[in-house]
């Protein structure tokens, strides 16, 4: 199954056959003040240089995040979906739990966006999916209900099941969905990951569909998060995700090293030219 | 399923449900030539610092190998074991591919060895699982067979079973049998790494053994070889190896994160334990 995402001018594949997509999620201001700040200013500059160290560091799609304090997101979100759209033709992922702000951005956006996220509560599913049919979108589903996140994989697969249902009732294909398994840190419950891989596992043989991943929820609470992250989302992408949302600038060595692992770079081809550059940025002895 | 391995005092058991066993495959000559010149010299120094100094990282069970240019290993390795065994109680690991060196290590081991190792080859089985039987050892098995490893993941998954079946035609338990499903370079094979994945979860399933592995053929011939054997590690880890053969100093990290990630480190006990120590050893900036 093929999901596929556009700009103007560019075309992503997620497919289970092919090297996984970084969609990069660092234009989100959660936890970054001074993007905080740019925001409510409506100043794009710092939207614009994430953008583009995101795609040096080989994101191939970004998420456009823009929700904090005093930022009218229905305003600001197509401004910084415009903002990126200036200097880069990757397609976007429109990230916002405003409605209205998803309109005013897909409005802007040109091609097909990613709509980031509907889940399986009524509302929301009300709420996203005719904007997903309306605008030709692809859309990301969390697996989640009503009940909130289901503490079992058997709960996950219903609720992503849920959408499915729900989406293709509407006549939107479900390759058109990139369903994400939810990880919750395996600090409190250390069934966690346990719990998040299965889901994976299953949504991947039942439900046929892409997969992302926001993985680093994981390692919430513990130190050296970076490398317990690596490690959840090499076995994530072992299990069937193949478009998770990352920092590329720390995550991108362990998806390369997975698609090599996992028979989707031949000749070690993506892998030795990213081990090459790392080694051309670093200075020499 | 439980393989159980002993010393004179100390046991160690192998189980899905249980903590990763890490196997120290440091004392080995091959690539190390003041360990080989030294085992010539029957000079048991080196032996024993490689012993404790794996111990200190976590090993809990010490492959013990003197296959080197010029070393008598029929004389050297009980000598070997000897000298290990008078610095610590771990479980032993005998490997050597000479079948009399095997049984006089083990007429002088203490306890319930591990055998490295049988593979499917008729002349393999007839010569190492008597000495299995005979001294109620465990043993590893190899996936592979007298036409070579097999190419596919049903020749390994069929050549486990035959090595599982010719033990138990033999009154051994296949509790006492780990599997190594074979690790080849991604490099010159990009499908290498999931054959080897994918036999794994098939004898976890079809066959119910515990499994070892020798992971770092993984990455020979490319660069940064230890994030990948890391990745590989955990991807193992996830798909059902649970006793695999490594250099402790660089692998146990990744095998605390993939226990913790796995469910088997309840409160991030052992993991917060490691970076706490890692910490000590760290000066104080």
């Amino acid at each position: 199954m093929e999901t596929i995402i556009r700009s103007k001018t560019q075309e992503v594949i997620v497919a289970p056959d092919k090297p996984t997509v970084i969609i990069g999620e660092r234009i989100n201001p959660t936890g970054k003040k001074l993007l905080a700040e740019s925001l409510v200013k409506r100043d794009m500059s710092r939207v614009r240089k994430l953008a583009e160290s995101q795609l040096a560091n080989g994101a191939t799609v970004l998420d456009v995040n823009v929700g904090a304090a005093g930022v009218n997101e229905v305003e600001v979100l197509p401004m910084a979906v415009q903002a990126v759209m200036e200097i880069t033709d990757v397609p976007l992922c429109l990230d916002s739990a405003n409605t209205d702000a998803l309109r005013a951005a897909l409005q802007v956006y040109k091609g097909k966006a990613l709509i980031n996220s509907v889940n399986g509560e009524e509302k929301k599913l009300a709420a996203i999916l005719p904007l997903v049919k309306e605008f030709g979108a692809a859309v990301i589903g969390l697996a989640m209900d009503d009940a909130g996140i289901p503490a079992s994989a058997d709960g996950r697969v219903a609720a992503a099941a849920k959408i499915v249902q729900r989406a293709e009732a509407l006549g939107i294909p479900r390759a058109d969905i990139l369903i994400d398994c939810l990880a919750l840190s395996v600090c409190s419950d250390s069934t966690a990951a346990l719990t998040t891989l299965e889901s994976i596992r299953r949504v991947r043989a039942e439900l046929g569909v892409n997969m992302t991943l926001g993985a680093s929820n994981i390692s919430f609470g513990l130190p050296d998060r970076d490398a317990i992250n690596e490690a959840f989302l090499a076995m994530g992408i072992a299990a069937g995700v193949n478009a998770p949302i990352v920092n590329p600038d720390t995550s991108r060595r362990i998806i390369l090293i997975s698609d090599l692992l996992l028979g989707r770079d031949e000749f070690a081809m993506n892998y030795m030219c990213y081990f090459r550059e790392q080694k051309d940025k670093t200075p020499a002895a």
